[in-house]
């Protein structure tokens, strides 16, 4: 099993993102890692730990895609960044998964580009385990797709539900369309007809689910367009921050609050941990021909150590394999697209 | 000043709808209330409570707009529904204000076809005041218009800077068009079309702001659809109550936490309260010819109250003066629709 990493994407690179890989493989076996990157800026960093070195090679990249880079022309024009090269080697399965903390356009765009999709799919997504009363809830799309056809609201309930069944084994997931009100007829036309074919298909569909319902653990999978999924999950994280933030304010006032933070400084620690990106590990690309994550831009290591443990994970997993065989075989009564 | 209130809309009516009206009376001059329902139920609580008598009258409707109808059939159908009434009446100059925690369609359908939009105005729209860390940012449109063109985000902007300028006393108010990303280039082509036109025009318009800068208090108003201002404000809540209620879990494992809460209980009480929507007291309809508040569905009797206070203060303003005049003289170059 070979991981390759993208040394330089994100705002931490290369030093978290190097330090993550480390922490892996001191912490997991079962896997090697390749990190692509600038290498000797990687060898520096790689020189100041303790592991095993046999588990961690250094690809160099000379060129690496910045955030600013329109990601067509990235993909197309730096073809020795990181990014490019280690999508080609898993197009190539030279390797078993790609994860970078980089440009999301640009990693969508490459995936798409390099790895190609999966036979049947519209249109890949980016997916995301968010904090719910219930533990955790996956939203699909989570950025990539702007604006969606009814088909592709239908296709992201089907990969999200065979990626909570492999990953988290859950049997049946539930399937909530994100909309503007719990009755049948709500939002607009394209969000009437995904209901549609949601409602028609095999999945465990249980409807329309309002933004509220999310954060209640209402469903297992939430599906929205890239549009409204990034804006909710940026939107999550300053909403978090903001009340974690207030909270510190409010144990800082006087002498009792700081006392009292002292009493509940264990149980409100593991409580953060569950709004904290860093410990759900990189979202997937679905949806393609390949293992690709996605970590978030200011991931720090533990996050990038989290994202390497899943794409082992998934790609020991027959997830591709099982999403090809349901998209077609999937009967869809009244489509309409 | 005479402010209608339908007494019959919402989870709490009539009971917390009346006495939320009984507590605006009795804590604040210079207004009249008119309750519009079921005079039976009305006058029974009216008689368990002391408020001076000649503030609060009662005007029979003998149907009532429910959450289940279909907005355009109620509002032609159920003329003697309070919601229509009480429209009516604000149109014919016979009351300052109508507010309602009813079937939120049927409040924006009753609004444009009774009273008619402001000259000038495409589509109106409903503003809220979201928490943020620094006070609170206007969200247009909060859930009226599930689709938009770019001239509708544009009106958005200039409608809701008037409100905050004359409601909240900011000079010049920031505003942000909510999307995926900051560059200038991102989102679909209408969000394209719409940073455009707010950033040709005479607006304190800083540009795209993402998910997070919204809680962050980046701007004074963030601009969007229908669609994502419903499913943003309602996930707000979810996750409000997911994090106070995981903190009252925290605070009641053992006896210290126990102890630490009533430490802090008067800080995090205060803090609290940021983000109850009853201390905002509902959300004007902004872009028609008269004044119209909608409170939440939930709203208990403190929310009424404030919204009944709010709307008073708006009723005084010349906010719908201001925004004909505005829209009229706004100079759009590059107008794109």
């Amino acid at each position: 099993m070979v991981i390759l990493v993208d040394a330089m994407g994100g705002d931490n690179a290369p030093g978290d993102i190097v330090e993550g890989c480390i922490k892996a493989v001191n912490e997991e076996p079962g896997f090697n890692i390749m990190l692509i990157g600038d290498s000797g800026k990687i060898e520096k960093i790689l020189k100041k730990n303790k592991f095993n070195g046999s588990r961690i090679d250094i690809l160099h990249a000379a060129e690496a895609i910045t955030n600013e880079d329109i990601p067509t022309k990235a993909i197309k024009n730096k073809k020795d960044s990181s990014m490019v090269i280690g999508l080609e080697l898993v197009k190539d399965k030279k390797a078993d998964a790609f994860i970078s903390a980089g440009n999301t356009g640009a990693l969508l765009t490459g995936s798409i580009l390099i790895l190609g999709r999966l036979e049947g799919i519209d249109r890949p997504a980016l997916a995301t385990i968010i904090p719910t009363k219930r533990g955790g809830a996956l939203l699909i799309d989570a950025g990539f797709n702007t604006m969606c056809k009814p088909l592709n609201y239908f296709q992201f309930g089907v990969i999200g539900t065979i990626y909570m069944r492999e990953m988290f084994d859950i049997k049946t997931p539930t399937v909530g369309l994100i909309n503007v009100g719990s009755e049948e007829r709500k939002g607009n036309e394209t969000i009437k007809q995904a209901y549609n074919m949601l409602s028609n298909s095999n999945l465990n569909f249980v409807g329309n689910i309002e933004g509220r319902e999310i954060p209640e653990g209402k469903i297992n999978i939430a599906v929205c367009d890239g549009f409204v999924g990034n804006i909710l999950l940026k939107f999550m994280e300053g909403v978090g921050s903001f009340i974690f933030e207030g909270l510190r304010d409010v144990y800082s006032k006087n002498f009792f609050s700081k006392l009292a933070s002292v009493l509940v400084r264990g149980e409100l620690k593991k409580f953060k941990k569950r709004f904290d990106y860093e410990e759900y590990g990189g979202a997937p690309v679905l949806g393609v021909n390949g293992t690709v994550f996605k970590c978030h831009g200011s991931s720090n290591a533990k996050s990038v150590k989290n994202a390497v443990i899943r794409a082992c994970h998934f790609a020991r997993s027959s997830i591709a394999e099982q999403i090809k065989k349901e998209i077609c075989r999937m009967e869809v009564k009244n489509v309409g697209t």
